[in-house]
């Protein structure tokens, strides 16, 4: 995790923006635009979002440490989408930013391997040459099946300098049907979870006290978040449910520890920021700049 | 369920091909082909996956009911993989088979429908026209997120005459750590995803008795198979883990109720048949529906 400490305190800033472009938040002229190119087609939608996603960074990048491309929303495009995805990842990386790509994977051995190799490695095409896919420095993954699952990942967080995220208490109003029945043991599935992230990066602590094996941790349950920051000392967090799930600055004070240990994250509020304002579309990006300042400052001021 | 059970009784073959290629499963016929159009490129790689799949397709559409691409093995080679995957599906399609993409996919409420949207349902464009992006009849899930992840997948299975198989005892070695813990209620972990599986159907009851929420469930531990199989009445099971992985005919057999109730897949065991066999390259295909049909009589052997 040292990458991403070391650009949260260089910009002062413990918060990542989720890239999840949907085409009703992109303005009408880069839609008209990507039209006009491409007709009513994936490419054209592709192109659209690659074209919003590049304003945001270029509004961004220089104030916000990092981003996060949910990959959801571009499979919706096919592999059109796919593209606009590796572009998206591809041009942050230019622009010094640390790019976290929501996957949420999942596989046993050899199959999350591939995903390993996907999202944090090399691919190996022919004769031995290796080029990256959708090479991010972090990858947000599911860890139902247990530690074959994830060492794969670990090896190639350690090989590549990457970091992994696995679920451990998710932001959403089900989350707690499962994880947070409890064991026999007498703790939840949400605790086992969380001990098996300290487990499986125990090899690999760094600078800050902190493994490649973060932890998604939910904003909009603090009192678990609090919890879990307590209980996991070597485990960063990534915290989304900031904003338009309903979880405010407060709520995600628990997830820090001596001004550290967690990034926040806000997708619809940064993207949507323009709609919200009444901002000349034009404007669209400089919208999200102020409203990603207006967020930083707002943690920043709980976690000092 | 029903589309799938029928395919199965047609074909009187209760098995699935996976399609998870790699560029060492492919001949060098292929491969060079696809180099000297591309060069040494990730869509060379693309191009060289699509060949080697349509042509295994080709092979065994005609005994075979169903193929289950696994997304990993495409996104390995970025969007030009994408669009492998994207054309293996359409191509199986167009051959009347059913096909189950293996993407695992999970998320919360608003995102899990953009998957839903990408892999079973029916992307918007510009101007409210619709498209599919990755349109296949089933995908795999992971519920870990509980019902809110889930929902918007039944909601699309129902609209578009769709499956999902959601993952409850998989077949790697460590699927225990977590999926075996005891409950305090004394249920393991994988059986309170089994019973939820079981509430996540209960409304859409097909003609053959099961729901349109399957089970993933591993060969590998044949026990708990036999059991789930008992308790879980209108849950369908799709079960890895047979050849490779190193799981039996006589293993699968508690995964059937009356001849139905499964779905057995093998992958490397069909795709790689040629390279076992010592056949000519050119035949690559032809070895994969021998052993196709192999493995099609040595389960019906255990079943009737």
């Amino acid at each position: 995790m040292d990458k991403l400490i070391d650009k949260i305190k260089e910009k002062n800033n413990p918060t990542v923006v989720g890239l999840d472009p949907k085409l009703s938040y992109i303005p009408d002229f880069i839609k008209q635009t990507s039209l006009a190119k491409f007709q009513n087609t994936f490419e054209a939608a592709a192109d659209a979002i690659f074209s919003f996603n590049r304003n945001i960074i270029d509004a961004i990048y220089d104030i916000v440490p990092a981003i996060k491309p949910q990959s959801a929303y571009y499979e919706v495009y096919g592999h059109f989408g796919a593209w606009a995805m590796q572009k998206t990842i591809a041009y942050a990386k230019s622009k010094g930013m640390y790019v976290i790509t929501d996957g949420k994977r999942n596989d046993i051995g050899t199959t999350i391997k591939a995903y390993s190799t996907a999202y944090l490695g090399e691919s190996e095409l022919f004769d031995g040459k290796k080029c990256a896919a959708f090479s991010s420095d972090a990858l947000t993954v599911n860890g139902y099946l247990g530690t074959d699952g994830i060492k794969p990942l670990v090896e190639d967080c350690v090989n590549f300098d990457r970091s992994i995220f696995v679920l451990v208490k998710t932001s959403n109003p089900s989350s707690g049907e499962l994880q947070d029945k409890t064991l026999s043991s007498g703790e939840t599935i949400y605790e086992a979870m969380g001990s098996m992230c300290e487990k499986w990066g125990e090899d690999n602590i760094g600078k800050y006290g902190y493994s490649r094996v973060g932890a998604v941790v939910g904003a909009t349950y603090p009192e678990q978040l609090k919890e879990l920051r307590q209980k996991l000392s070597h485990t960063f967090f990534l915290v989304p449910g900031f904003g338009a799930q309903g979880a405010t600055a407060q709520n995600v004070a628990g997830a820090f520890k001596d001004g550290l240990g967690a990034i926040i994250n806000s997708s619809r509020g940064i993207m949507c920021a323009w709609q919200k304002n009444d901002v000349n579309p034009k404007d669209f990006a400089k919208a999200s700049r102020c409203e990603a300042m207006r967020m930083r400052d707002d943690i920043i001021k709980v976690i000092l």
